[in-house]
């Protein structure tokens, strides 16, 4: 397999590239092929031991910080500026799969093998990083934004131990972690590579995901209080029954999600009934309802059309309907000069794209947060993701990698 | 208080047939004001012995048949016709009331106390009978007309013993419940008094309810199966979303019973989302579906018809749909006679009065598959049932036994 240079005449190597996922992906791998690697598991741990060889290998000065984050350097020829930086995580959910976070990290340790073997600087200090626990508490990205909960217990681990002690193992210090926070200045810019998880791109047939952003998120319980009474006796013009009122809110929210502009995503993903009995009207419903945009404007007219809706259908239907926020996350953008210089390099290695939000959340969606940040997604075979079905062929995986290089090495000349 | 007399001046007495319901309310009764009084267990086996005291003072015959039914009998004047027969149950739900099934065996007491203390005698044998686990398994009721299971496993009795057990208990025996059959011609009529438990004789301002017949059922069980899927990463036009198809199905079947003509009712009281979880699309949705209509042709055209929507349903969600059977229970019509009658009894007494289903199961509704039945209704208080908060004033319970003994007089005239 070849895939083009940069306009430097930098190339990857693929194999390599695929050689060193692959051994990544051994360690958790279960035998169902999925692949287990918990934030600050014995397998985190292992995985993060060789990653760090693999950095040094490539020239790259490894330390972490105290939130856990692993960060590899290579200074740049102009000392005082700020770092290009790029890496993803390598902790999986509880049944992951190869590529989700890995490729990122895998794909930032190959930038520097390639710019070492080619004896390149860039200007600007190259930083790879492996950031904490991303598909949990985010601890990692969070502490280096600043925005990482200040009381331990906020913490739940997914290896149920407290954060103090997972962070030790990883080589952190929870009492240090304030100072993981990096100054604005210090990042001159962020580029994530991950796969998509979701099918758009191979539904239009591109290479390559510019990514415009990371999706905000709102997330809300809905309850629905109706009278509970016999399924026999009671007519139907008499009910109050709360599931037909839910039944009303779950198609309005899924009609404004469809016809909103833009593309906003909204969800009733739980739904309990109380008392639950065939022969009972429902007296009661509760339900979860998640909003994601890349506007925050956009969730907060979806949320007020809503309440609208809601009004209306709870006086149409004698019930008494609560709407409760649980959680706000806010969206990032993506730099619009970094979606440029994406654009620019699929043009120049020859490679299909199109401009698409990123509805799941990544690390870059913090480190957006304090500056200029860019992703790239490669396609998800079927849209498939947190699974080991997850697949991205060698060559997609390739074509992403040439293109975060090539990304690199632009902004590199770009930015001050 | 007082009451109007029949047409042969007899008068039931108010006080001795609300004395007689609270004395039976004391058997069971609960801290929470509830009565407990499950069938088979020792409070079912002490209000039976109250019972027969009471039938044996009011100058009844009392036997208990194999299938645990106590049946109190005034034979006739005339030899050889089949009994006029009255009552209902004095087993409980968990929590029950004062006056779900007690009225209407407290009635027939009543009205043989009427007729005894008058030293008047029908020309038919007046049966006043006592069913055995109305609430349940209807062992009483259905053995009476040969429709109860045969097998002892097929019986789940509230007090978790064997059925077996649980008749021997209260005088039956399961090996000889066969014989407890009643054959066509032993029984020339059946009326039943019983609280509405449900609020619309209440809505209409009228006193009493000539039920037309106890409502047939049909239960089924609904099953949506879309994809589970990310709910950030997919894109709503790429949803197969189980609730939301769910939710499309609810409203058709609520749409459907309020506009079929009749009062059919429909109810999904049950329903059940798989992962559930607040940030995936549900995959899986499973319903109950529950039908009731005096007209088995009513609820067949709601099946045929929703079996319509479902297709439809089905291609517009990409999902698929299966509906299947639970249960059957055919309706039974009341005797177009005994309404007759008693609206003309109603007429006499001056008691206001509508034609109403139940939409309930009672006894009436098996013995009605045996000989020409009858049931008339008093209100409920709110609707409610199944409840310490059941009630019926004094007034109700006195007029409604009132039309009762009208009816049989007036009946007992009318029938061979």
């Amino acid at each position: 397999m070849t895939v083009s240079p940069t306009p430097t005449r930098l190339a990857i190597d693929p194999d390599r590239l695929l050689r060193t996922l692959e051994e990544l992906g051994t360690i958790g791998r279960q035998p169902s092929g999925a692949i287990r690697r918990l934030a600050f598991s014995a397998e985190d741990v292992e995985a993060r031991a060789r990653v760090r060889t693999w950095m040094e290998e490539a020239g790259l000065a490894v330390r972490v910080d105290p939130a856990g984050n692993m960060i590899g350097r290579l200074e740049g020829r102009r000392p005082g500026t700020g770092a290009l930086a790029t890496g993803s995580h390598i902790d999986t959910v509880p049944s992951g799969g190869l590529y989700d976070g890995a490729l990122g990290v895998v794909a930032g340790i190959e930038v520097a093998r390639t710019l070492s073997e080619a004896g390149m600087r860039l200007e600007h200090p190259l930083e790879v990083i492996v950031f904490a626990d991303e598909e949990n508490t985010m601890v990692g990205c969070k502490s280096m934004v600043g925005h990482a909960p200040e009381r331990p217990e906020e913490y739940r681990t997914n290896v149920g131990e407290p954060i103090q002690t997972c962070l030790e193992r990883i080589g952190g210090c929870w009492e240090r972690r304030p100072t993981a926070r990096r100054e604005r200045g210090e990042i001159a810019g962020f580029l994530e590579l991950h796969v998509e998880q979701g099918g758009v791109l191979e539904a239009v047939g591109k290479q390559i995901g510019v990514v415009e952003g990371v999706v905000g998120q709102q997330r809300y319980s809905l309850a629905v209080e109706g009278q509970a009474n016999h399924a026999g006796t009671t007519p139907m013009e008499m009910r109050r029954d709360a599931l037909a009122t839910a039944a009303q809110l779950i198609l309005a929210v899924q009609d404004m999600a469809l016809h909103f502009p833009g593309d906003p995503v909204a969800t009733v993903g739980r739904l309990q009934v109380w008392p639950n009995a065939a022969n009972i009207v429902p007296g009661r419903v509760e339900m979860t309802l998640d909003m994601r945009d890349l506007s925050h404007d956009v969730i907060d007219h979806m949320r007020a059309h809503l309440q609208r809706k809601i009004e209306n259908i709870a006086v149409a239907t004698r019930t008494r309907i609560s709407l409760d926020p649980v959680f706000v996350v806010d969206p990032t953008p993506a730099s619009a000069a970094i979606q440029e210089v994406i654009v620019d390099s699929c043009r120049s290695l020859g490679l299909s794209f199109t401009h698409l939000p990123s509805r799941a959340s990544h690390d870059a969606q913090e480190i957006g947060r304090l500056t200029a940040m860019g992703m790239i997604f490669v396609p998800s075979q079927g849209g498939v993701s947190h699974s080991e079905q997850e697949y991205t062929s060698p060559e997609q995986c390739a074509q992403g990698v040439q293109v975060l290089l090539e990304s690199l090495v632009r902004l590199d000349r770009q930015l001050d």
